[in-house]
């Protein structure tokens, strides 16, 4: 993935000024939080979480509810072949592809009421402001939920925003299936969300894509801090492992004639957690192995092999690139002390994503004018990373207790519920405006 | 386990010599090799290997050839209660317990055509031999095999012999099951080999007990060595450690926050090799974890929990207490430094067993005249592990190639065949003379 910037005409990234006569708009704290209250009606699990896999029937109805709330405000909403659906909200000026404010409805099989749900309903309510309001904004307006953000269900992760930015094309997202076997085309069929759209950023345009999100990390929660700006998503990589030892007896098998694949296996772990820590904090690196599969997984038989994966992440693809590379200097040496047979593949790659500087400096008015200043680089992956390969796209992170997420006890305050509305909409008109001046050609 | 070291009366350790008019006996190498291959006969597998495990028709097959054949050189056969068969051939002294050369004939699904099987056979030749020859030896002699040494199908390994030493009772040992359900007791009743006699130390009593192994370890191959003599069995300990850390998104978790419990298993399970290893040669001291489940097992979510089982060793109880304290004063402090919930449980531990001295010194003298001069600590279990608890017992260890055991793979020389039961030979006799001498009260 790469990143599209503005193009068309030179912009101050500073000058992205509130017009003044936006000045009295506001949103609504209590319709915000009924909004979103509305939005965790069907899979609400008895833990006070959520289980709303995508396209089952829970899915199904808040889709429904979804299409109903916005055409009330008067949106016409366009299904498309992912069964991505949005809610668009005419402008002064119709050829231009709306500016879209998008997440998902979907969550985990144990997740929260937040992650996701959020995001849409911010975006239902900076509708409900300009529809209450009788605003007519530059350009139109698109709610947008993306189809299996989670892929909990049908993975990949992020399966529908990346059909629409050409990552994966819909054939093979329609054949996606569940563990029963149930395929994405047929139960988006099953449950009247097949559009007749393509599932393209041609055939569905967008100026621009907007998405708030909860942290899903603990740093605006140690901060005691509500918002960040979000100023891209950190580069990943995800790597295989595999080690070949000698399975030995633990008892007759001196220490020293050893190939313990597991041994190695934990050097290794120790290993890549030394190296991201021992890099510059603006790296941000970070280095994970959570996964591991021994054999023979008997106690007293030396570990004969070992499979890894890794997860190493840092903010910018040449901080990427020197973990990787410190990293594969470590596990071949270790490989060869330990005498091991050793591979190791990098079986994904998402490069470092730098989000639109106008986009940016839009949420980074909005948010320090509700007196936030925190800046962050996502850790995770979003829909905005697939927007972000084709239009301006930008982000808000809104903090969520301790950090915790795909859990139950995923909690973002109601203040901070309301003020994440008042922010996107602060963003969101600021970025009308700046489409305006800069087709209108006035004071940019 | 403690060991029974001779207490009847003072002896010579040194003084175990082999009587004069037993100088031109001599086992036959070709008749060996055909007694350990007739052995091999049922439960062959096509790769070269072994599946007998115990009790099944293969092992029944086996047991009624071993029977037929003692008989054959005038043993009386007992079997016991667990199906272990004594095959004694009567001496000058019909009162005194017999002198026993005993191993198994069971094997691993997957196992190979020496372990246990070679121990049994070298006793058969030692019989065949005396038989041949007309002697007629001081005690009785005991060929025995021990019923399930492997575990393999009935867990826990060694259950017979340690039914004979009291370890286990003869209720428990019965109440064994395989995975399909069939019990001990009903597979010897099936097979036929559920004797009337009780398993016990007491209703079938040895005057000692002899076994002759592979050494399941590369260190005699290594030394290019045929035999050693085995000193004992090395203080084992098996351990589950569990720790309890948070799982969290491997993006998102700041580093310095984390609480990562697979990264603190990768800590312990370096530290314990690193502490086996720092500790003097003469501790032949062994920590292994082979044996490691970690969750969620999922590439983005930091590991929450993690169980890892360690195995220990060491050539004496002071030095696997040493070893132990020396591991918990490192796991609690890695523990503390990555946050982590922290158990540890020491489920099973096996003092470490020296046997008695005559007995070794009757194998030392015995190997030593045949050009081997190796002596080792057992770092498996065997029956003699049991035996030891009541009655003197001596080992000897056969090389086996590359160390590799319990695989189709275990080969072990004809050469090295021939020796050991030549080398069995030397040890009984000098051991029976030595009950000769010591109960007739000459030269002692």
């Amino acid at each position: 993935m790469g990143f599209i910037s503005t193009e068309n005409a030179p912009v101050d990234v500073a000058d992205v000024p509130l017009p003044a006569h936006y000045a009295g708009l506001k949103t609504s704290g209590e319709r915000m939080l009924a909004t979103w209250d509305a939005a965790c009606t069907w899979g609400q699990t008895p833990d006070g979480g959520m289980n709303r896999l995508s396209l089952n029937d829970d899915d199904k109805s808040v889709r429904e509810w979804f299409v109903a709330a916005t055409e009330k405000c008067g949106c016409k909403v366009t299904v498309d072949a992912m069964g991505n659906i949005f809610a668009v909200r005419p402008g002064l000026k119709n050829d231009l592809p709306p500016i879209a404010i998008g997440s998902h409805l979907d969550t985990q099989p144990t997740g929260g009421r937040y992650d996701g749900i959020l995001g849409v309903t911010t975006g239902m309510e900076v509708l409900q402001t300009l529809h209450a309001a009788g605003v007519t904004t530059y350009a139109p307006l698109a709610i947008v939920n993306w189809t299996n953000e989670e892929g909990a269900r049908f993975p990949p992760a992020m399966l529908a925003s990346g059909t629409w930015a050409g990552a994966f094309t819909t054939e093979y997202a329609h054949a996606r299936a569940d563990k029963d076997g149930k395929t994405i085309r047929n139960e988006l069929e099953r449950i009247g969300f097949l559009g007749a759209t393509p599932c393209s950023h041609t055939a569905m345009p967008l100026s621009a894509h907007f998405e708030l999100h909860i942290e899903q990390g603990p740093v605006l929660d140690a901060a005691n801090q509500s918002l960040a700006v979000v100023k891209g998503i950190q580069a990943i990589r995800w790597y295989n492992i595999d080690l070949v030892g000698r399975e030995g007896h633990t008892g007759t098998t001196p220490m020293a004639t050893r190939a313990d694949a597991l041994l190695g296996a934990a050097r290794m772990t120790v290993a890549a957690n030394t190296i991201a820590l021992a890099m510059p904090p603006a790296a941000n690196a970070m280095a994970t192995v959570a996964v591991v599969h021994a054999q023979p997984q008997s106690i007293n038989t030396i570990a004969g092999k070992v499979r890894l994966c890794l997860d190493l992440r840092a903010a910018t693809d040449a901080d990427g690139e020197t973990l990787d590379a410190q990293v594969r200097v470590a596990f071949a040496a270790i490989a060869a002390e330990q005498g091991l047979g050793y591979t190791i593949e990098c079986f994904w790659t998402s490069p470092a994503l730098h989000f639109d500087p106008v986009m940016v400096q839009c949420v980074r008015a909005s948010t320090n004018s509700l007196g936030c200043a925190m800046e962050l680089v996502s850790g995770a992956g979003h829909d905005s990373g697939y927007t972000s390969m084709h239009v301006p796209t930008g982000m808000i992170f809104t903090r969520c207790r301790e950090g915790i997420s795909h859990n139950p006890n995923e909690w973002t305050s109601p203040e901070d519920v309301a003020l994440s509305a008042e922010a996107m909409l602060g963003a969101y008109l600021r970025y009308d405006d700046y489409l305006r001046r800069k087709y209108e050609g006035k004071n940019v």
